[in-house]
């Protein structure tokens, strides 16, 4: 935070209403199917002949997001999409979102509103209203607890439990960008620690840091596929690391799967920092986790129709259950897949 | 907590899954309208042609509650009820939750449990399943945000801004008891630091140490009131003290109110108690918070209907705006209603 001592504001100095009022006064509600916003008991939400889609994230400073490198305003933008990813890979639209906040006196509240910034600017590229929630102190640091609202047709919803034997497994975009941008961040604030009259040097590696501190939901997938007329039979989001993606959808739908370790799509940004950092890009695609990517799954019959979309990547597929779930290294030998993605209860 | 050492299981022997799947492996969807519940990306929740409601809450440890004297299982219990009253305050019906922890390695399995238990158990009484989550460490404490998802017939919500001039004021059950229920087991604490041999003196107030610790949402008062025909005209729940909640009416619709003390119902322990702690009973009730209980507004063509209803006490009425917002006192003064509520940015 560069905010200087004159322009801060003591929590304090609003009530809980009056901070709540405050952070959402110029909200304006751009969904039709959002009735009723802030300001009552609950939001009240009109889907008609469409299903409710409900997923919630709950981020915490120093577990989830470190403050040194992660800008209040990113924190808050990033809140908002990994919760839309996660309505993406319903294969829904999200419509609304709710947002708790819990801080301490240590925040201003002009950090605060550098936050809701945000926070409203996700909500405005997503075309989402922000309906409700709550504000409280905190006994230290920064909880932001978002829960998001969509919508999708009954027939079109794609749960991660329904792959087929034989379906393809495609992601989207690149991975392991995120994971890569993570280890500079957290080395250049090692340096900084060491000597504050350092400047941090990302320079080259812009992508990567991009990709961890502002990374983007897929909701352009939806229109490529519909436009292709494949629609998935199983997907999810690689928020955990494409291993425990890939063991999420062999599990909930009874299956093994092997996937092919050239076909893992990886920016050269992504390799260049992890060979800097001497780890397999491939570890950082399957283990790094926040990429926020789409993995999902198609029959083999839509083959033709998906290999030469830009963007989209077919790494395997899926097998019966007794062959377990398998990754084909470039040298041609088979490694299980575990997961060893990102666990919150470290 | 009073688990001993031996059946302590630390939380780092769950992954952040096993945790979700250990908590929720058990849980049986009673709702027509929960197509789909933990374990996809998002809940899949179905309400045809009613409407959507939407609440949430953060409840934090040292903030909002003290496990000195409030056991895991009544946490539990309350943070469920909490949320379930917004959507009565809404005049619908709670159907879903999703639960969000946050834990610091301080708690053990079987103490997430037992607050688990008692969310259960809520669910269970109110007829709500409990659809998605999540479940991450803290750096200290415990923090627990609720998100509840509920229906309405379009024509039948309720809202808070919507009180008419002349409308009554009413409120159900008895107001302050929570808050007695605070300052005694707050007591009991002090005594308990001083002296560890010293066990809680609750004799007799059984009443107001159960509203503070669980409370219950006041989903009956919609049969009854449909039972008379009457709508009301406004509603809200007393979650912040009844002087709080008639300015939230009052601001909402642009109106006034007078409300008179001696109308005010309180159970005979609030008065007993408040007068042992040497505050005066209706302070209680209109800055304490935490009843639960309902204030609405209702025609005043409705008064036949209501004034003998039992449970339910008519405190006043809506006036115009300009004739503020009065308390008629005993003695006949009036004095302006002012909110003192709880106010969680303290």
């Amino acid at each position: 935070m560069t905010l200087n001592k004159e322009n801060r504001t003591e929590l304090n100095e609003f009530g809980e209403f009056g901070l709540i009022n405050h952070l959402t006064k110029n909200i304006k509600i751009k969904n039709l199917s959002t009735i009723k916003g802030v300001g009552d008991d609950a939001a009240v939400i009109e889907n008609k002949d469409k299903v409710t889609l409900v997923s919630t994230d709950l981020l915490i400073e120093g577990v989830h997001f470190d403050l040194t490198y992660t800008p209040l305003k990113h924190l808050g933008y990033k809140a908002v999409v990994v919760n839309i990813s996660d309505i993406v890979a319903m294969n829904g639209k999200a419509n609304q979102i709710t947002v708790s906040i819990s801080v301490s006196s240590r925040f201003s509240v002009e950090a605060i509103e550098e936050m809701y910034s945000g926070i409203l600017l996700a909500c405005e590229k997503y075309d989402v209203d922000l309906v409700g929630g709550d504000t409280t102190s905190s006994v230290s640091g920064l909880y932001l607890s978002i829960t998001v609202i969509g919508e999708a047709d009954t027939e079109k919803i794609v749960y991660r439990n329904t792959a087929k034997e034989g379906d393809l497994l495609v992601v989207t975009g690149d991975l392991g960008a995120a994971y890569t941008g993570l280890l500079l961040l957290e080395r250049e604030k090692q340096v900084f620690k060491a000597n504050p009259d350092m400047q941090p040097d990302l320079e080259g590696y812009d992508y990567i840091v991009g990709r961890q501190l502002k990374p983007e939901a897929r909701t352009d997938i939806q229109k490529v596929l519909e436009g292709i007329e494949v629609l998935p039979t199983s997907m999810i989001d690689i928020s955990d690391g494409l291993a425990s993606e890939i063991l999420h959808v062999c599990t909930g739908s009874e299956l093994g799967c092997t996937i092919y370790e050239e076909k893992i799509p990886l920016d050269p940004t992504t390799i260049n920092a992890a060979t800097e950092f001497s780890i397999d890009p491939t570890t950082c695609a399957l283990n790094g986790g926040e990429d926020y990517e789409l993995l999902f799954t198609v029959s083999h019959n839509d083959y033709e129709k998906i290999k030469d979309v830009m963007g989209l990547s077919v790494i395997g597929h899926m097998t019966g259950k007794d062959t377990g779930t398998n990754l084909i290294s470039g040298s041609g030998t088979s490694v299980p897949i575990k997961a060893q993605g990102w666990d919150a209860l470290r």
